[in-house]
């Protein structure tokens, strides 16, 4: 057995993992309807003008706005009416001095008009229309460009993707976008007593949890999940397991990072790569191991589930982001008044899980193998390694799950 | 033209969407990894206990509580080595009296052990092994039902599946879940002046924008959404796109909800539905439609892009989301101060899209037309139908896009 030495504070542990999770530079093109969250990987620049013409912002009647000076609701201005124009049609009329065409929404405002009156400030009167309100020259009409003109960046590199500025693709015509690519995550669960779901459990087994806790981990934080089947705690198996997935941009594996004799990711990362650091001061998560194997990062999480998925949120979702291109998590937290005293004396940072009722934050932990202790949890708390005691009453930060 | 005759507040028409927006029955059952953020329709019940055994939490040593009473630093205590178990095998012998079986994190602790000392606390010498360390009965052990027992609810009906809900559905070997199926909403651009995308314009045209920022609204907020083409404003396309669509459970027009002659929306929901309300008291997006057709709720968004997808925030996205039976949409929100003051004596509450500078409130509103409006924005701002003016420096909640 080959007890943990050196524990590294977590700051430090997620500043290494963070300095070698170097962004993703293959980017491909998506459809716009696919990218809502995605990373734009150019600058999207206009080539037209949005609108593409002067336009009715109202249903009404376009008119030059200065014959409009002085009307009001008690003394209207008479105006002719000479056409009809609707969105999507081109005017074929002239507007002239006291004269209007009535003007549908988006339409494309006719020549010689300057302004629409709104159709709640007319009335009708056989061939004429009554106007009961003045404008002012581009009253309700949107001009020319006024949105976006040629040469307009619309998307810059770099955004991150959302409904409006994928209307403001759509806008300019584009029905793709390029889009940095997803890192690719391949999972591997390690060990003789993991056994694939569904299929009866043998003595000594239990199911496989962190291959779906860390692929649902891997895909919310802008990765793609590679799951494989479960291998043996084998340097062979292991280093086959890598050179599988030599196409990935991060080999995860689970279980197999303690201190057992058969703790073999270490012996493998010696052989073929890098070892980076092996233990953090966490609670629960101490024996994570992290390395490097050329270009791809080799995270070996312990194999309890809360262990491994309180790392899989505080080392894999932000490297996760960093290679994505995405900004750090925005994890939504709430403060509560800790529900009784917590004493913290490993001098390792503490993720502690807890429920909320009625606005107090109840310790949800069992111990580091009860997926039960996050899975009925509200969210966690994260107490500094240098804090022994968070007080009953004590207010704190709750992470939301 | 038919002008709006009686605006309805923003509140009542949220609650009379809300009042129509039945959550879904039907459920679907999918793979535990396509899970995250999907509703279960079932409770999963566990029939196992997990851990399905007695096993250790740690690498050590298996071995009888009481024998390791007065054991310290100063003064180990020695035990004879029988036997080495490793995860996913079972134990052959019994732990006696002075006696010790080397054992790996979660492997299966041995009859007559219970309790584990951790490897850190001991020395081999050898075949027997030092402890240093006194251990009571239970420690470093996770007793068997520990975390889940026989008839656990591990997954209520109702709950939104995350990582660790995910893994608790693992943890009792199920590979897949029942949850409710998501809405499915049909999106259909109306209009003749609206182009598909990739295509030149011709004159008077304008590109499709609303499917495409409706489409990914609907899709953030549970829906599955249905893309038709552009359909022409006339009560036969719009009831013959209402027939063509009546396995979806929401039908969302855009365009042709304003006061123009050729709004026809209100005359073919007058004919095969019921109207619910024409006109909010919102700015923008005053002229959206309500009602139903059948079991369907139909929506009549506006042309315009801007209020088009302001009212997908604040209708669409809240109606959806109850569809869905997910909780209100937990919208990330920060404080800044207003950069001006702000006038807005419309009586209506207006959503008002904001950028932000340094800890400013920027407005970022053009005209509802302008996509690059909210394109370019970081947040919008509401303000109620009753508050005319926002003062320069007032702290206002930017609600993030």
């Amino acid at each position: 057995m080959r007890p943990l030495k050196r524990l590294i504070p977590l700051d430090e542990a997620l500043r290494l993992v963070l300095d070698r999770a170097r962004p993703i530079r293959a980017s491909e093109k998506i459809d716009i309807l696919e990218a809502d969250g995605r990373v734009a990987a150019q600058d999207v620049v206009s080539d037209i003008s949005v609108p593409p013409f002067s336009r009715s912002a109202m249903d009404g009647y376009a008119v030059r706005a200065k014959d409009t000076f002085g009307a009001s609701k008690m003394k209207p201005l008479t105006f002719a009416k000479t056409e009809r124009i609707y969105a999507g049609s081109v005017p074929k009329k002239l507007v002239s001095r006291g004269a209007c065409s009535e003007i549908a929404t988006g339409a494309m405002l006719p020549k010689g008009a300057d302004a629409v009156v709104m159709v709640e400030d007319t009335e009708l009167d056989g061939d004429n229309v009554l106007v009961y309100e003045a404008v002012h020259p581009g009253q309700n009409v949107s001009k020319k460009g006024e949105d976006i003109t040629p040469g307009t960046t619309v998307v810059a590199k770099g955004e991150v993707l959302n409904p409006s500025k994928i209307g403001a693709l759509a806008a300019v015509g584009r029905s793709k976008v390029s889009v940095y690519k997803r890192p690719l995550v391949a999972i591997v669960p390690t060990g003789d007593e993991i056994a694939e779901l569904e299929k009866p459990l043998r003595p000594g087994q239990v199911y496989n949890i962190n291959s779906y806790t860390l692929g649902t981990v891997v895909r919310a934080n802008g990765g793609q999940a590679r799951i494989m089947s479960v291998v043996k705690d084998t340097v062979k198996d292991l280093a086959k397991a890598i050179a599988q997935n030599d196409d990935c941009d991060m080999i995860v594996f689970s279980g197999g990072s303690s201190v057992g004799e058969r703790d073999v990711i270490l012996d493998v990362l010696e052989e073929s790569g890098d070892i980076v650091f092996h233990g953090i001061a966490v609670k629960p998560g101490k024996p994570t191991i992290f390395g490097t194997v050329k270009d791809q990062l080799v995270l070996g999480m312990p194999g309890y589930p809360t262990a491994c998925l309180s790392n899989a949120y505080i080392l894999l979702a932000p490297a996760l982001r960093r290679m994505s291109h995405l900004p750090e998590r925005a994890t939504s937290v709430t403060e509560a008044r800790m529900s009784r005293r917590i004493v913290s004396t490993t001098g390792r940072t503490q993720f502690l899980t807890v429920r909320l009722e009625d606005g107090k934050a109840v310790p949800a932990f069992k111990e580091s193998g009860a997926i039960t202790s996050m899975a009925f949890a509200d969210g966690y708390i994260i107490i500094p390694h240098d804090v022994d005691l968070v007080e009953k009453d004590e207010r704190v930060l709750v992470h939301l799950l």
